[in-house]
C-alpha cells in the first residue's frame, strides 16, 4: 500500500463524482444518492437521492444535504 | 448520466427558486414552501409554508427557516 | 407566481418590522411579539413579547430572542 | 406604534443597563439580576443575581452568564 | 446603585483574579476554585479546584476549564 | 521520556500515514481504517474502512469522517 | 498565595508538558495519558493514554484528543 502523503480529505469525493455515495447523518439517518458537487462546508448536491431510517425509505430525489449534520460520507463501490 | 463537475452544491436551490421544496430540520420535523430566497448559511425564506410534524400540519404562510437547523432540503418535483 | 431572484431571506423580515411575528425555538418554545429590530445573527428584538409552551402562556414584554436558538420566524398575517 | 426601523437588537439591553433583567437559559434554568455590562456575544454581567430553577432559587451575586447557553433576556419592567 | 455604562461584562472575572470563583457547567456539574487566568474563550485556570456533582465532590488541583462547556461564573463572596 | 516542546497536536496523525487508526464518534460509534489524508478540521480520509456499533460491524471501504463528530482518534499499534 | 495577572490559562497546560493529565469528556468519558502537545483549539496530543468510562478502562496508546469534546483538563500531580 502506498500512502497518499500531499493529498487531502476531500479528494476522496472529487474521485466520488457522478457515483453513488452512502451519507450518514447526526441522528441515525442514512442519505443515499449520485454525488454531483459538495463544498468545503460538506454542503453536498446528490441526484437521485433516497432516504433510509431503521424503518422505511422515502424517495428524494434531487436534494441537498447540509455538511454541518454528516457524520461520514462512503462511495458506494471503491 | 453526466457529472456536475464545476457546479457547487448550492446551485441545485437555484434551479428551484418559486418552485416547491421539502426541508427537513432536526429534531423530525419538515416545512414545506415555495422558495423566494437563500444564502449562504441556507436561510431559506418560503411562502405558502406548511409545518409537519409527526402527528399535525400548521400554515405558517411567509417564513424564515434558519439555516442551522436545516438537515436537508429537496425540490419536490425535480 | 413571480420569484424573487435577487431578494435575500431575511428580506422576510424587513418588510415584518412593526408586525406581529411568531418565533419558534429549539426545544418547543415558541415566542409572539412585535418585531422592532434584528441582525445578521438573527437576533430578534420584540415588544410586547409572550412565551408559549405546551401547558402556559408568559407575558415578557420588551425581549431580546438569541438568534442562535431560533429554527424558523414567521410574519403572522402576511 | 412606531417601528424602530434603523435600531438594533442589543438596543434593548442598552436601555436595560442599571435595571434587572430576566434571562432564560437552555436547560431551563432562569437567572436575574441588575444588568451591568454586555457584550456582541451576549456574555452577561449581573449583580445581584439569582438562578431560579423548577425547584429552588440560589443567590448568585455577582454573575457572568455565558451567552451560548442564553435563549431570550427581558427587562423585567419595561 | 450606580450602573456600569462602560465597563464589560467580562470586568467581573478581572476583579475576582487569585479569588474563589464557581462556574457551572452544562450537564449540571459545578466547579469551584481560586481564579488564576482566563481568555476570551472564557477559557479558566483554576488552583485549588473541585468537581461537585449531585452525588459527590472530587479534587482536582490545578484545572483548565473548557469556555464552551461554561454555563455562567460567579466570584463566591463579592 | 522526552517531552515534545515544540510539537503540535496533529503531528501524531502525520506519524500514523497509511497505518492503521481508530476514530472514536460522538455517540458511541468507532469507525477504523488506513489513514489516507486529514486537514485542520480533523476530516479524515481512511481506506479500508469498518464502522462499529455496539452490536454490529459494517464495511464502509473507502471513506471521508467529518471531523466535527469525533472525539479522539488512536493510531493502532503505536 | 500570589495572583497570575498576565497570565493566560493555556499556561497551565505548558508547565505540564510531559506529565499525566486528566481530561474530562463530554458525555462522562475521563481520558488520562502524558501530554505531548496542544493547540489553542484544546486539540490535545497524549501518550500512554487510557479511556475510562463508568465501567471499564481501555488502553488507547498514542491518542489525539478533540478539543471540542473537553470539558477541562488536569495535571495529575500539581
Amino acid at each position: 500500500m502506498t500512502t497518499a502523503n500531499n493529498s487531502r480529505p476531500l479528494d476522496v469525493l472529487d474521485k466520488a463524482k457522478g457515483n453513488k455515495v452512502i451519507i450518514k447523518l447526526k441522528g441515525g439517518t442514512e442519505v443515499t444518492g449520485l454525488l454531483q458537487a459538495f463544498d468545503l462546508h460538506l454542503n453536498i448536491w446528490l441526484e437521485g437521492a433516497e432516504e433510509r431510517t431503521a424503518d422505511k425509505t422515502i424517495k428524494l430525489g434531487s436534494t441537498l444535504v447540509r455538511g454541518d449534520t454528516i457524520i461520514l460520507i462512503s462511495p458506494a463501490s471503491e
